[in-house]
């Protein structure tokens, strides 16, 4: 008997999930993409989140290569931690690459690392799997999806995509290679759903560039266009416009600077050297001759932008008449950080475009309509939703049901669910346990829900901390001492204090000499008193020398 | 020569701005409104934040009148604590004034307060002033904006305000009013800001009316409807379509039964007897006779929705065929909880509607072109926009300037400054000092920057406190003790324990016998050896004993 293909979307869907698809058959296994996600509000202290590579650990010998689909850090952003324990090639495309080369850089592991850069309609034979990279439309140039020939049939997984007819790069998705993949009888479709809550057809990026155009043109002062680092395609068009009404560029911000450098040094960014200012120079040109390139569109408070609205960025300062265009879309759960941003900046002076007032940005992602023409362009046996929100998911999962693949034929599952393929059925199997691995500082996984709960304690109260000397009949030496922060302000509180003092002389002298457990006595004579006093709860430790 | 008005919001403007506004003559105040306002996700711990009161302090016995508009927590929630300093009476039309009773009653402070329940069309004179309340619409009934004579002219309060010609309760706003006021001329209109830049005319709450028919005319199972515990309007409308389709109803959520008891009291809820069911009968009744009105839409996780989307709920479980419709728009900073929210509902088998994929929610605020009705039915001399934050307040004034308001005669201003009015000049003073005042747990305004920039390094990084005993010759007595919460998850961190009991024993015999700022020294090693370990920086203290 023929054996089953598996497919192990890990971190690859779910509630926050992106992005790491495992396709394994007999002992041969390719990983599609090992994307970072981003810690959400309640995450305290968390800097990002990587995918729990638990379904490898065992296996990392099996693994044959990783294909990347483009050089978003929620595809490639965990390459610098699965590459310490993986020792399979990494398969991109040349700007994909160009990106991954100063993560693994950086990371320290470029040079023992291989990098096998691929181009879109290549075929690419590795073990029992044919591999075909497609072009894909998506807000950063060169991406691709790929087809994937497995013994039990054709697989095709988009990565993110959209159908966007006028790119800025002048490069349209490669609906023939759909089309063709298709007449070869697809087994399974893995499709973006980032969009699949959105009806109709996302705008093209090209539509971006008469908002633009009208800005610039009305402009009196500096331009301050704020976007994602990896939005290639945005610079180029920010880029274009400062061309035309004769302005020259800055960039301000570390990874948009990287990126625009290595994107230019690839050719992947039309951007001549006589055009860019360093951002020193924009605050002694006239103001109507520059624009600037900042990161920070997220409401980052220490990316450009953010510095920029709260005056602590070192080399330029807003003023009245610069414009501030926010190019992007809020990530679910910054709007708030975004809209104090924009308060801020307007309180500076300046004029500020968003997505809510101006058409200064598109979505990466396909909607409804195009995931529809996808669905039917493709004509997959199986489908699988991936990318997105479990909402997402379920919408997509949804929407192909109304193009008329029948329910069972429809895996809409979360992160860590094992899948097996063969000709004819598809079959959802159990769940890996293990969820989301945390990276805080250097630290990689060592924070789990104690630490994460004991950080939301400390955040809504802080700690309250005394420290008691004993002699050996038990009398208290000294005053007790005490340590809080994050409860009250100390300096007003000294009747709280003298309170917290007189609590623990009164415990210490009602136990006598049972001085079994009299630090717990003590912690939970503390708590009440502080809670009947402040209606808080901060951490109340007690320690007994 | 004539005394100026004094017109002075009070965390009526500004960056999140809600809500009280002075307003002064000679020796007279009156206030309208006293709101509270939600904390952003950044300010840790903090329940919620109420006005900083300072302006009025010194002239709390010149205060007359406390006009309210309306009864929602952003309008009449810091009642609770200016009542406890202003003796004046409250001036509230029936619902609000049964809204606020329950509220002095819980901080009871009810029976020390005047309150005086008034009517749209009423003539109350206060003092120099006379008042004229008027009915406006919006999203809970009752509410009334203020026309206000001074001795130098018109003042008009809109209070909240939508121009809804077809209200579920019938009444639409008092157009004839506001163009009766302006026949006397008026000098300077206040009006909410909230939805500056939405374009069009904010859709009736009529039309939620459809999308609530087709959801109770599809649903096979239960129906599970979440919005603001205030939104009375909104309340009638799944009580209509209950009856409608012959379901039973049942209220979750403690706010929620509270206003709904006060409102069907006071005659502005119709809702029978025997409509009602006990929360228990939700699950024993047919599911297809059952619809459930909860709180929790903004994505709290321990409000009635919260709890049920993680199975906490006590006596209610979502069921596969359940529906759940999130009525209500999220405020900004809430999206992240509300859609994880929405992702375990799914997770449970329900079936998800909310504002982003169908029509269950309108704004309560009007829009553009409302604001511009409401300005040139007004026509006043000057033009002050309030509620909202600074994006708003600028958008309304910029919209007023286009309907040819000069810019002179606006003031677009943040919470505090103090406005000067005559008949012929409108003089924007300086702004007071002060800014929000952090209410947490009993604790009103004892806690300000210092505790909560601690409060936010312990929730990134936690704490670690290190207790050493020394003898009299300066060495170290056993082992020191460390206790740490919320830095690393300490029964998997031993190395790091070891190594720095390791640094604290070295550090102190090194610096031999000179002891002095030896717990200096000691957490300057600890804090330089931990952030080396894992690239964090929690608060490091010790102690010496």
């Amino acid at each position: 008997m023929k054996s089953k293909l598996r497919i192990v979307p890990i971190g690859g869907l779910g509630e926050i999930g992106k992005n790491m698809t495992v396709i394994e058959y007999e002992d041969e296994i390719l990983i599609v993409d090992a994307g970072i996600m981003f810690p959400e509000n309640d995450m305290l202290g968390i800097d990002l989140i990587i995918p729990d590579y638990n379904y490898i650990m065992d296996k990392l010998d099996k693994i044959k290569a990783i294909l990347i689909t483009h050089g978003h850090e929620d595809h490639v952003g965990a390459l610098s931690h699965l590459m310490r324990i993986v020792e399979a090639p990494i398969y991109a495309t040349r700007l994909t690459t160009g990106l991954i080369q100063g993560k693994l850089r950086e990371a320290k592991i470029l040079s023992e690392t291989t990098l096998i850069t691929i181009k879109a309609g290549d075929t690419i034979h590795i073990g029992s799997f044919t591999i075909e990279p497609f072009h894909v439309a998506h807000s950063i140039p060169d991406g691709v999806g790929y087809g994937i020939t497995t013994p039990v049939g054709l697989i095709v997984h988009t990565g993110d995509y959209k159908f966007d007819h006028t790119p800025v790069d002048g490069w349209p998705p490669d609906f023939a290679k759909l089309a063709e993949f298709s007449s070869r009888n697809v087994l399974c479709l893995l499709a973006d759903s980032t969009n699949a809550d959105r009806p109709g057809w996302t705008q093209s990026e090209s539509v971006i560039t008469d908002a633009f155009d009208e800005l610039f043109r009305e402009a009196q002062g500096r331009i301050i266009v704020a976007t994602f680092a990896s939005l290639i395609s945005r610079i180029q068009q920010v880029a274009n416009a400062a061309v035309r009404y004769n302005r020259k560029l800055a960039i301000t911000g570390r990874s948009m600077r990287n990126n625009t450098r290595i994107a230019r040094e690839l050719g992947y960014l039309d951007l001549s050297e006589n055009m860019l200012i360093d951002i020193n120079q924009a605050s002694t040109l006239p103001a109507n001759e520059v624009a600037i390139l900042a990161t920070g569109s997220q409401g980052e408070p220490t990316a450009a932008l953010g510095r920029l609205a709260t005056g602590r960025h070192a080399r330029l300062k807003i003023e009245k008449g610069d414009t501030v265009v926010l190019s992007a879309h809020p990530i679910p759960g910054n709007e708030e950080m975004i809209y104090r941003i924009i308060n801020r900046l307007l309180q500076r002076g300046a004029e500020v475009y968003h997505e809510g007032i101006a058409n200064v940005h598109v979505s990466g992602h396909a909607s409804r309509e195009e995931m529809k023409l996808l669905i039917n362009l493709v004509k997959p046996k199986f489908f699988v939703p991936v990318h997105g929100e479990i909402r997402h998911l379920q919408a997509h999962g949804k929407l192909a049901r109304e193009l008329g693949i029948p329910e069972e034929r429809i895996a809409v599952v979360e992160n860590g669910t094992i899948l097996e393929l063969d000709e004819n059925t598809l079959t959802i199997g159990p769940r890996i346990p293990g969820g989301y691995i945390f990276v805080d500082g250097s630290g990689v996984g060592d924070i789990g829900p104690v630490v994460m709960r004991d950080r939301e304690r400390l955040a809504n109260s802080g700690f309250f901390i005394t420290i008691v000397s004993l002699d050996e009949r038990g009398q208290v030496i000294d005053k007790p001492e005490i340590i809080s922060r994050g409860f009250v302000y100390l300096e007003e509180a000294e009747d709280i204090l003298e309170g917290a003092v007189e609590i623990v002389t009164r415990t210490i002298s009602a136990s006598g000499h049972n001085q079994e457990k009299l630090h717990k006595k003590l912690e939970g004579a503390l708590s009440r008193y502080l809670y009947t006093e402040t209606g808080r709860r901060p951490m109340v430790y007690v320690i007994v020398k």
